[in-house]
C-alpha cells in the first residue's frame, strides 16, 4: 500500500464547520467543537476537526461569499487566517496555536484551501518563496465560478509546483493534519477534475513528510476518474454539497453504488457531511436556517446506513455541543462504526422503486440493508426475503436484538427507514 | 422594421485589423488601410474600418495576450485607447481623431469590445459614472476563459446597465459606427449567449441615438438562440475563427445551411472574415506566420460564393495597401457583391459527398451554384444538371459570359471550385 | 414562393382524432366530426380532418399500441384502411369513400403514416410497386422506439424512392390533402431528423401533382434543422405531445421563442393539437381519462393567443359535436383567427420569473401580449407598461373593448392568465 | 469471493473466430485452431476456443451481416447451429459433439449470443419453453442497431426470464463454458448498458450449476456501470472492436487508465481481441483484408505489454495453425502471462504527449513500463528515471536482460515501442 494511503486506514471520522457556520467559523467555535469531540466522541474513534473555507476572509459572516473581497496573505502570496476571527493567529502565528490546542485534545486538524493563488496576489505581482516570480507569472486565466478568491496555477512551470510546495510547508509546519482542498475534484466549467493541480498537491504533501490526509472537493468528482483519485488522494467527495432533504439522500444511492467498487484503505468516496442535529447557525446555504435537522429520525437511520455502509468518510457538520441524546446515539452506535471501518466488500444488490438493498462483509460478519425508498410503509414477507437473497436469521442493528424470520412471517419498514441485518 | 436593423439594410462590408495584426494594431497602420479602401474599394460598397481587440494594452505585440497586464482606462472604468500605438488619442481624445480622420474619408468607424468591465477596475474599486457604485459592486464573477482583461457585468443592477450607457455614451462621443462584442455570443464555459448582457449593449446604443451596428463574437452563436439574436443586433458569428484551411471552408457550409433561414435586412449571420491577401502580418493564429493566403484561387472562389450567397457581412482581413490583381477582383466582382445586397431567398438545395448546391433568388435573378468540396475534378451532365433542379442556361459569373448546356454536354468543375449561374 | 408552401399559405386549421381517440377511430367517429365542422366552423376558416395512427390496425383500442400487431396491408406492401374499422374501405376501396364524403362537405381529408415499409412485409419479402424489389431488399434496420410496426426504407435506392412514390401515389389517388408522417421529424435514438426519408416524402408528394399539405412529427423538431424543415414540409411539431397540463404550456413559451424567426407563409412551426373541450375518449395517453380538458380558462386563453400569436396551425384536439359555448368561442375569436392568417412578424419581447411578453404585427395592427406565467395575479401599471415598451391604448381582445391606460393606472391579470393589445 | 467469479481468476486466455472469419466460422476451422492450442499453446494457460457470432445463419459469408436473414432455430425460439457450416450439429445435436471434442483436447469451449429473441420468432409467435407464452409476448421493441437478428426480451415477466432459463440451460447441456454476449454491455441507442438483460443472464447462468464465464459485448462499456458489471459478469468491453492500428492502441492507454481500478480476480476488463499474426480470412472489418497484422513488432510489444499489465483477458484473434515464430514468441512469453496472472495492483502512473508510464505489482514483483507513444525514438537518461520515480536496476523483460542504469547513462526506445522493467 502506498505511504499516503496508510494516512487514512479507515474512513475518516470527524467534525467541519461548514454545516453550522458556512465561511465565518471563529477560533472560539472551533474549540468549542473540539473540547466536546475530546470529551465525548474521541473514544468512537472521531478525531478531525476541521475549519472549513475562507479562515483568511475577514468580512466573512455566513456562507455567501462577498465578491472580491480583500483577504490576509503572507509575503509570499500565501493565505493565512485573519486575526480577528482567530485571535491566536496574530503575530503571523498562523494556526499553530489552534493545531496546538487541537493536538493537545488528542485531536487532529484540519484546514480548507481552495485551488489556486489569491487573485489579488497575482493583481500585484506578489513573490512566490523560494523562487524569482511573482503570482503573475503562474497564475493562469482559470477561476472558481462560484467563489471570487483565486486564479489557477500553472503546474507545468516549477516556480507553481513550488508555490505549492511552499504553501504545504507552511501549512505542515503549523500542524495541519487534513487538507481539504475545494474546486478541483469537479469544474462544470473546466471539463471536470484540475488532475493537474491534484498532482502538485500530492507532491507537494509528500514532499513535507508529514502526513496530511488529502481530501477533494466538490463533488461530483467524475466516476471515469476513479482510478486518478485512488492514486492521488484519500478522499473525494462523490456529490455535490449535501443537505438535510430526502431528494439529496435519495439520489446518494446512484453515486454509493457508482462508486462502491473504488473504495478502499486510504481511498473514500466521500458521501459528504452529515448535516445532522443543530445546523445552519450562520450557514443560509441548502434550505437554510439555524434549525434542528430536517431529516426524520428514519431519514437520519438510512443516511447513517448508508454511509458507513459504503465506508464513507464520517463528517459530523451539526454543533457538537448541542448533541442531543438521540444524535449522540447515532454518531455513537458501535455496530456501524465497526462495520464502516471493517467491512471488506460492499454493495447495492437490488433496486426498484420501492426498495433498494445493499450488501456488505467483514471478515467476521455479513449485512444486509433494505431501504424503505417508498412515500408508505413497505411489508415483506420471509418469501420476499429468500427471493431477493436475504437472510432469516441474524442481529437487527437499529432495533438490537436478534431476529429469525419465517417465510410466512414479514416485516414492516417506515418509510425512508432502513432494517439492517448482521449476520 | 426595427430602427436598429436599418443600420445594416445591406451586409456590411469593410476591413479588421484581427487577420494582419492580432492584437497589435497601430494608428498608422489603421489609416494606410482606410486611405486605400477610400480610394479603390469604397465605390464598391466597402465602408467599415476596425480596430479589432486590446487597443487599450500597450504591450500588445500580436495575437497572443499577456494575461492579467494592465490596461489604459479612464476614471471611470472605461477603457481608453493606448497613447503610444495611437498617438491622436492623447490628452484624453479617445479614439475621436482617428473616427473623423475615417469619416472625412467617406468611411465608418468600428471597434472591437470585451463584454464585461476591466479587472483591474474590479480589484481597485473604481467609479461608474453617474452612480454611486463601484466597478466591484457590479462585477459577476464570470469572465472569459481565453482573454484575461474583463469581469462580467452584472446588469440586473440599475449600475450595471449605467455602466454599459456610459461605455456606449463615450463611444458615441467618439464617433464610433460600428461595435464588435466578443466573448458574449458564445461562450463554451458559461453555457452559450451572454442574453443580459446583449440586450444591456442594445439598449446602451439604443440610448445613444446614434447609428451604430453590432456585431456579436466569437461563434458558433447557437442557432437556437437566432429570434434572440435578430431582436438585438445586426450581425453575429456563426463560427470559431475563420483561417484559410479548407477544413474550416467546408464546415462553413454546415452552418451556412443551417443559419440561412435567419438571415433578413439588419440582422446577418456572420461567416467571419475574409482572410485573403496578405494576412498574418503580427498574428499567429489559425496556420499562422506572415504570409499570402493558403487558400488556393479555387477555394478564394468557392469561399465568396458562399459569403455573398449567404448574405454573410463581408469583413477583408487581408492588408489592403497589399491588394494584388487577383485578390482585388475578388472584392469588386459586382455581380458578387449586387448578390450579396439583392438576394431575398436563399438555401443549400443539395449535399452529397462530392458536391453542394445552393439556390438564391432576388427580385431580379435566380442564382444556382455547384460547390465541388471533393478532392478530385468533377464533371456533371446537363442531364444530371436537371435531375439536380439546375438550369441549362444563363450566366457564368465566374466565367462572365452566357451558357447553354445540353443534357448530353458536360461542364468539368475542379477540386473546392465553384460553378455559379444566374438565369 | 415555392409551390408546395403555397399548400398552407395561412397556418392551417383542423381537427385530428388522437386527443380523442389515440389510435383506435371509426369511420362514425370520423364523419360525425366533419359534419359539425362544416356545419358551425367552416365558415371561420376551419377545414382538415385528419385521422391519425394506425387506421390499418385492426385490434387497435386505445392511445397504447399492441406491439408486433399484424397490419392491413395491399399486395404492394403498402398499409390500407381496415374495413371493420372503416367499412366504406372494403373491396379494396382504401379511402377514397370517405375522403369523398369528407370533400362534399367543403373540408380536406388528411391521413397520418408512420415513416418506412412494415414489418411484416419485410419479413416475409412482399413486392414493392413498379419493381423488382421486395420490402426486404429495401428496409432498413433502423425502428421506431415507441411503435413496433416499421422498418425505415433505404431511399438510396430508387426502389426505396419508389416505394415512397407508390405511395404517394394510392393516397393521392384515394383524395388525401394532408399528409402527418410520425417518427421522421425527431428521432432520439437516431439523432435527429430523418432527412432523407423527409426528402423522399417531399419527392413522393411533388410527383403526385395533388396539393398535398406535409406535416412531420414528432417534436420536438431540432432547431438547427429549421432551414431543412422550410424546404421540405408545411408543418412540422416542436414540441413532444402536447397536453393539458400548464408545465407543457410554460415550456410552449421556450419553444416558440426559438421558432418564430423560421415561421412564414407555407412553413408553420407547429405547437400541437388543441386539448380542448372533451378528450380522452378512448385515449389514455396525457394525464389520461374521459374528460373535459383540465386547463382551466385563463389557460385556454394563454394557449389560444399563445398558438395564434406564433402562427401555429391550429388543429382540434376535442370531440367537435361536444364543444360548449365557451369552448367554440376560443375556436371561433374572429380577432384571434385574423392575428393567426395576417400577422408577418411576431417575436418575445421579456420574460422574467413572473411574466412573458410577446408583440406581433401585420400590415394593420400591432398586437402585445402579457402572459401572466406565476401562481398568483399579476397587477402592473401603465409605468411599468411604458418601461416594457409595450402600449397604453388599444383594443383589447380578451374583454372585446377598447382600453387607454394612465401611467398611475394598473390592470390586473390572474394567474396563467393573459392579457391582449391591438393597436 | 461470489462462486460466478471463481469461474475466472485469472484473465481468461483463448481464441475467437471474429477477427479471422468474421460471422463465417466453420466447424473444420473451429477444430484445427483448437488442435492447433491444444499442442502449442495450452501449456501455458490457453485453453477457450470461441466460435463468434452467427453460427446461426446459414448464408453467413464474412463480417457484414444479411440484414432480416432466416436463422436456424429449435421449436422453443432458441437459435442452433447451422448444420451446414457445422456438420456435427445435425440432427438436432447443437454444438454438444464440437464441445465434445474440444474438451477431449483438454480445452474449453465458448460461443457468442445476442442479447434477445429472434425477430423470426416474434414475428411468428413461437413458444418459449416451460411457460405458455409466445415470442411475441415477452419481445420489448428495442433492437440492435447493427445486426438485424433479435428483439429484446421482457425480464420483468417471469417468461422473459424464463426465455433466457431455457436458453443458458440448453447451452449448458451442449457442454458450452464461455457465453460472450453481444448488444448488451453498451448500447449508443438505448443508452448505456441494458441492466435488466444482464441480470436475466446472471440468473440464467446460475441456475445451469455450470461454471460458465460471462463475456459482455460490445465497448465501451460505461465506467459508471464498473460496480455493475463485477457483480454481474467475468469480463466486459471497454472499448469498440479493436483492429491493428495505432490509433486504437493508443487509445486504449486511456481506457485501462479509467478501468485499472476496477479489475480483479473473477471480474477483467477486456480490451478485446489481439489481432495478431494472419487476420482479415473472411473478416471484411477493420483496416480489412487478408492479412498479417498490420502492427509493427514494436507495436505488437506494447499491446502485449498494455493487456497483461491492465489484466486484460488475452483471447487471440489470429489463425493459430498459421502462427509463426515471431507471434509465438509473443503469446508464450512466460514473464508476460506470469505478470497478467499475478498482479494485484497496476495503473498509469505518469502521461504527457510522448511516453506513459504503468506500474504493477505481484506479491514477489514490481513491474514498471515506459512506453513510447511518439511518432520518434525516445531517450531517457537514469536521472529522467529518478524524476518519474522508475527503478534504475531490475529485468528487461522485452531483451531477457538484467539492466542497472547509472544517472547519466540513458536508454532509447523506439517509437510505439515499450521499455518493461521487473525488479
Amino acid at each position: 500500500m502506498e505511504k499516503f494511503r496508510q494516512f487514512a486506514e479507515v474512513p475518516p471520522k470527524g467534525w467541519n464547520s461548514w454545516d453550522g457556520y458556512g465561511a465565518s467559523v471563529r477560533e472560539d467555535e472551533v474549540k468549542r467543537n473540539a473540547d466536546y469531540m475530546s470529551q465525548h466522541l474521541k473514544q468512537f474513534g472521531w478525531q478531525y476537526i476541521t475549519v472549513d473555507i475562507q479562515w483568511y476572509e475577514p468580512t466573512a459572516d455566513s456562507s455567501k461569499y462577498h465578491n472580491f473581497a480583500p483577504l490576509v496573505m503572507d509575503e509570499y502570496s500565501r493565505l493565512v487566517p485573519d486575526a480577528k476571527r482567530f485571535p491566536s493567529a496574530g503575530n503571523g502565528n498562523g494556526f499553530k496555536p489552534l493545531a496546538d490546542y487541537i493536538h493537545k485534545l488528542g485531536l487532529k486538524f484540519g484546514i480548507h484551501i481552495m485551488r489556486g493563488i489569491p487573485r489579488q496576489a497575482v493583481h500585484n505581482a506578489t513573490p512566490i518563496k523560494g523562487t524569482s516570480k511573482t503570482a503573475r507569472d503562474i497564475a493562469l486565466n482559470n477561476v472558481c465560478p462560484w467563489n471570487s478568491d483565486m486564479y489557477g496555477v500553472n503546474t507545468d512551470m516549477p516556480e507553481g509546483q513550488g508555490y505549492y510546495d511552499s504553501l504545504l510547508a507552511l501549512y505542515a509546519s503549523w500542524g495541519v493534519d487534513f487538507i481539504k482542498c475545494d474546486d478541483i475534484a469537479n469544474s462544470v466549467i473546466y471539463n471536470g477534475t484540475l488532475k493537474k493541480e491534484v498532482e502538485a498537491l500530492r507532491k507537494a504533501i509528500d514532499k513535507t513528510g508529514r502526513n496530511i490526509v488529502l481530501s477533494l472537493s466538490p463533488g461530483p468528482a467524475p466516476v471515469e476518474n476513479g482510478a486518478f483519485f485512488q492514486r492521488n488522494a484519500n478522499m473525494w467527495r462523490i456529490t455535490d454539497d449535501f443537505w438535510d432533504e430526502w431528494s439529496l439522500l435519495l439520489n446518494m444511492f446512484d453515486r454509493a453504488e457508482k462508486w462502491s467498487a473504488m473504495s478502499r484503505p486510504g481511498n473514500w468516496p466521500d458521501c459528504d457531511m452529515l448535516p445532522l442535529g443543530h445546523i445552519g447557525i450562520r450557514s443560509v446555504d441548502g434550505p437554510g436556517g439555524n434549525r434542528q435537522t430536517r431529516f426524520t429520525k428514519s431519514e437520519q437511520k438510512t443516511m447513517m446506513t448508508l454511509w458507513t455502509m459504503m465506508q464513507s468518510p464520517l463528517i459530523m457538520g451539526g454543533e457538537l455541543p448541542d448533541l442531543d441524546e438521540w444524535t449522540t446515539s447515532l454518531l455513537t452506535n458501535q455496530e456501524l462504526l465497526k462495520m464502516d471501518d471493517q467491512i471488506t466488500e460492499k454493495y447495492q444488490t437490488y433496486r426498484d422503486a420501492k426498495l433498494i438493498t445493499w450488501h456488505a462483509e467483514s471478515l467476521q460478519s455479513k449485512y444486509d440493508a433494505i431501504f424503505n425508498i417508498s412515500d408508505t410503509e413497505l411489508q415483506l414477507t420471509g418469501a420476499q426475503f429468500v427471493a431477493l437473497g436475504l437472510p432469516l436469521t441474524g442481529h437487527d442493528i437499529w432495533q438490537n436484538k436478534d431476529v429469525e424470520l419465517s417465510k410466512d412471517q414479514s416485516i414492516k419498514i417506515e418509510s425512508h427507514d432502513v432494517y439492517l441485518l448482521r449476520s
